[in-house]
């Protein structure tokens, strides 16, 4: 599929320069640095050679076949360009050049026009407006790209849509010696997408990990689709920059969107099981874990040092990650205690003490490793100046390489003293992830044991109720179309609750005294009267409410009393509702989010969403799993337990309802927002019990 | 003061070894390394020569003055040790051996015994199981230590009960190339203390910003004292250890103490302006910015970038840090657009884009100088292909020179290219701080721009509120000791509120129902009436507690009730109190904290507390500052304020209250416990309105 762009047998660079600082002359020079595999044909008409090759006029004079084009040219003599790759028979074309759709209407129109000629030809167009690829295979060494980072082989894989953080991250793991596999940054994005790139990575023998920057998606559903196919296949570690304001503004100034912030991208990682991180720092580390460790299977974690104090950094830092530091069992601690110095601490952490050699580390490796309560180590490994520090990282590699289970390094010495890069040689050769201090050690190990629960969690298929009735709710919402009405009344809003089972108080809409009280009558008091007026939105404030009416007489009453006050607002009819008081009050409410669907959100009502903003966000539709784990990831979850002697809620019921929301939802893309606000949930049922629908 | 440990002319090795792996050898061979420029003294009986210096059987044999000894003996010798340099006239010494207080009883009575002969002779102790110092000034280039990194002098002091810590704090300092000026690492530190050694690093000339790492303090008190001092006059920045349970448990195991989890290091921290930290690594890149950089003046930041992404990742954590990225004033914008290529962006972040030079840079960075509304500046600088890069960096370096504003870079470029490694010489070598990636060079700026805040933080003296009666209260606790009670009475603690003007809702204590109508009726309808004896803890729970009691029928009824069931527990009392519904609970708390003081805490009560844990933290005497402090750093702080309609609270009322509980405290250090449970706030007072004190 993406084979020409990332496998090319042969590249033409159209705009190859003879001078040293330019773009068509870099790629060149990087193509030759790295050991390029196939031929590369400089296309300049004013020049016979460029960096020591045979440079030819036009792509037409290239004798051979090109599977890969750089277009370098300024931005109006691409759409020729483009045209003369169509001609030659190019299979894909790498746009360096920038000023298009980032530039305004003119720009706009020339990638318009250079697109109508990839398609014509079937060219695949990569860019334009970035950098280009990279491919480690040693029978390619592709260097497409005027970066000046020269991975060497490995199984990690790079995407970014911004060549700067593509870079930098290709940097930062070269910088750690990971070996790296792939690498795109693709600018505009004008064809080939993050999405496609992903399925090609996806399917890469040598790609054992990904890692995905990104600052959103123009089309979030296609990236959730197809990324989490990949994703159910390989890690994918990422990172989403924009989450501020302030971020997110910087983010659409350089890149022409219009991204507000946006949590949807976040929200898509999680429901993929992509694993996020929010340090890109972090991210690089992390991959060199996955690049060589197995993935846990628990988060109880062995720990084993040589120095006091760096483990309990280290300790902090993995209890965030929710990581256990169980008692060892008294079988480990008797074989800990035939092996290890006197002065040893034959807990967990294990305490090997300075003076441990190859033999103590080995014994306390071994132990954890056979340990069935154990499923993850870290270790501290100081360089002790009177220990033999390279059989230490000898015992290391060889249990490492064993593969029982993943083991991360601390491994802190000064690469200044050649005694100790030897040892580090030894670590790094061996495919052994060491790191610097114990902060970053643990938080590789921790994204490794964060990868592992994600892959554990299996959110299962959204379940589909029967009895829904989507053609009734269909109608209620064409009539409102057909008048021309976005926000539904309350009738209409309850009836479409009504189709999809969810459960709604008892009510009727009337429109004077006499029908609110037979109405209240047959409902059963206390009941609740709200004006429903399509000019009044915020009838609380209006004194549209009254609540807790005893009786027909102060149902009465109420709605004369309303029709007094707020006759001017046009015509008034009146919903009659069972009053449920003492009930938790909790909030369910759906935002349709550009080319995603819709976001759903659950909370406790009042102030813990006004004031706490405790609130959990999902992507519809919503399976069960995702419920529960909204109802238990609200900070104030262990209120719906009960406290203070209170009773705790029918959780059953409310996930139930979320379930049914995600359906109406689903079934109606066309609802833009919807509240149900608030719903009283009791020990044995949940109502909603006032709602809203705009269209 | 503690000059002969850190300005040594002369150093003994009381144990100096042959043996090339054995500390008594690494620590000579070190002090040689480092170019020491005072006396080397070896001891040791059996040799001639150690290291190629002339080696003594004894200490009395050496001919000139000793100031600092190492004691590297087995433990079982060291008291004899202490005593020969004390005969010597030896006037500090450092026991790297073990074995000592940490390994059980047999060790503390070598540990008294050595500290016997110290005191005797005057000789000050550092350690033991301890590394040592080391003291960059090149007029001395004190190396004693056994470590194995040789730190270029500069300005940064680091402080380190862990030697493991110390050691990779100051591995990690120079991986950065950051200067060091002083380095000590104390172990059991059964003389020479932490805040000794921040005094001396406080008045070192040399020492522009200090290092403290720690996990808890055996004399909080004292640190308080001392560290305040000096955290006035130099930025310290600490990291503390073993904030988990687990982490806390890993430390008591490497240091024998019993630590457990304590929150009042941080609270130490922040009360006397440390800057704090969490991650070690970002701790270390901080200090760079702190060795080089002013402190902003305020929060507003102008960012340059020559590439999009990383900018986006540095504002998020900039934004993270509460920085503002203010727009650019018109001015600002008008020379910006004089001086930059047409396709820059001229806002905040300014991108200069790629191929901008160094007349574009400078002219960006003159504009944030220049701009009143800017405080600090913040650059994103990739070596792109196409420029001149060390034209750039000597831009950067003369504006940072000019040490107008704080200026952190993000560098970002492959230090394995020739060319880039000059560039990066000629920020390194101006003193800018760098970064390689825009996350942890925005945390460094973000580090300056906090410490900045805390600078600005003047939490003031405490108030001292005339008409206490410390007398009464102190009574009332003497009589209770007395009778060798741990928890007053109602009475007893109301009479110590009253004592200091902390209002109480009105009440009295009764022996019957007569006497409690009778004091319901002086008090005024409704009344709570509580049941009141010593051996009824949780009375609420036990039913000795009866609300909104409406008259004096009501109130005999509750009294008999009470009697009736709860007779048997022993001698019951009534208190009566008038009952205050409506208001918005509160709780303060407080507690004795090992030689500290005590720590005040303040929430709101309920859920709040038991639920959401939403409480704030302070060491008393708690000014009005920090309880003003506490009451705006909770995280629902708004209800404070009134939401849904409701009032808000007499804020000044309860920052009062908080202030006399801190003074009550203060007085009354005998107190272990104390609760205010509730206080009721309401929009024009508050009181509390049930307490416990335990002594």
């Amino acid at each position: 599929m993406l084979e020409a762009l990332f496998e090319p047998k042969a590249v033409a660079l159209v705009g190859a320069s003879t001078k040293e600082l330019s773009i068509g002359n870099v790629i060149i020079r990087n193509l030759q640095r790295y050991d390029y595999k196939g031929k590369i044909y400089p296309i300049n008409p004013r020049a016979s050679e460029v960096c020591g090759l045979k440079a030819y006029p036009a792509l037409a004079d290239v004798p051979g076949e090109i599977d890969l084009a750089h277009i370098i040219v300024p931005s109006p003599f691409v759409p020729q360009a483009m045209k003369e790759c169509g001609e030659k028979g190019v299979k894909a074309v790498i746009i360096n050049t920038a000023g298009f759709s980032e530039m305004g209407e003119e720009g706009a129109r020339l990638q318009a026009e250079f697109l109508g000629y990839a398609r014509e030809y079937g060219i695949r167009v990569f860019g334009p407006n970035c950098q280009g690829i990279i491919n480690s295979d040693p029978e390619l060494n592709a260097y497409c790209n005027f970066t000046f980072t020269f991975p060497k082989p490995g199984s990690i894989s790079v995407v970014a849509l911004s060549g700067g953080v593509g870079a930098l991250i290709m940097q930062a793991l070269d910088d750690l010696e990971i070996g790296q596999r792939l690498y795109a940054s693709n600018g505009n994005a004008c064809d080939v997408s993050i999405p496609e790139i992903l399925q090609y990575y996806g399917q890469d023998e040598g790609t054992r990990a990904i890692i995905l920057y990104t600052e959103g998606f123009d089309k979030p559903r296609e990236f959730l689709e197809i990324a989490r196919d990949v994703a159910s296949r390989k890690p994918i570690l990422a990172m989403k920059a924009g989450r501020t304001e302030q971020g997110a503004k910087a983010a659409s100034s350089h890149t022409g969107s219009l991204a507000g912030v946006d949590i949807a991208t976040e929200l898509i990682f999680e429901k993929i099981g992509i694993l996020p991180f929010r340090d890109e720092g972090e991210m690089v580390r992390a991959a060199m874990a996955f690049s060589s460790q197995p993935i846990p299977k628990g988060n109880r974690i062995g720990i084993i040092t040589n120095t006091g104090g760096p483990a309990v950094i280290a300790t902090d830092v993995l209890v965030d990650f929710d990581l256990e530091v169980p008692k060892l069992c008294e079988a480990s601690i008797a074989r800990l205690r035939e092996t290890q110095f006197p002065e040893a601490a034959l807990e967990n952490p294990i305490d090997v003490v300075a003076t441990a050699g190859g033999p103590q580390f080995r014994a306390a490796l071994d132990v954890l490793m056979d340990d069935d309560q154990i499923d993850c180590v870290f270790m501290n490994f100081v360089t002790a100046p009177f220990t033999d520090t390279d059989e230490v990282a000898r015992q290391i590699v060889e249990v490492s390489r064993q593969g029982r289970k993943p083991l991360v390094c601390n491994f802190m010495t000064n690469l200044k003293l050649e005694r100790y890069r030897k040892t580090e040689a030894i670590l790094r050769e061996g495919g052994v992830p060491f790191y610097a201090n114990p902060g970053d050690a643990a938080r590789a190990l921790g994204a490794l044991v964060r990868y592992g629960r994600i892959r554990q969690r299996d959110i299962g298929q959204p379940e589909v109720f029967s009895g829904t009735d989507a053609s009734r709710a269909r109608a209620v919402i064409d009539q409102a179309r057909e008048d021309g009405r976005a926000v539904l009344s309350a009738e209409e809003v309850y009836s479409i609750f009504e189709a999809y089972g969810i459960p709604v108080a008892p009510w009727a809409v009337t429109d004077d005294a006499a029908q609110a009280v037979a109405a209240a009558d047959r409902i059963g008091y206390p009941v609740v009267v709200k004006v429903d007026c399509a000019a009044i939105d915020h009838k609380s404030d209006m004194g549209g409410v009254a609540v807790n009416l005893a009786d027909g007489a102060a149902v009465r009453a109420a709605v004369e009393e309303m029709q007094a006050r707020l006759g001017g607002h046009g015509e008034l009819r009146f919903l009659v509702q069972k009053f449920l008081p003492g009930g938790r009050e909790l909030i369910i409410g759906a935002s349709a989010e550009r080319e995603l669907g819709h976001l759903v959100m659950f909370g406790l009502g009042g102030i813990y969403v006004e004031v706490l903003k405790d609130v959990v966000f999902k992507i519809a539709p919503v399976t069960r799993v995702e419920a529960e784990e909204m109802l238990s990831g609200i900070k104030t979850a262990a209120l719906l337990d009960g406290v203070r002697g209170e009773a705790g809620i029918d959780k059953q019921a409310v996930i139930e309802l979320i379930q049914r929301v995600s359906q109406l939802l689903t079934d109606l893309p066309m609802i833009q927002e919807m509240d149900l606000n608030p719903i009283m949930a009791f020990a044995d049922r949940a109502f909603a019990v006032d709602g809203r629908i705009r269209i």
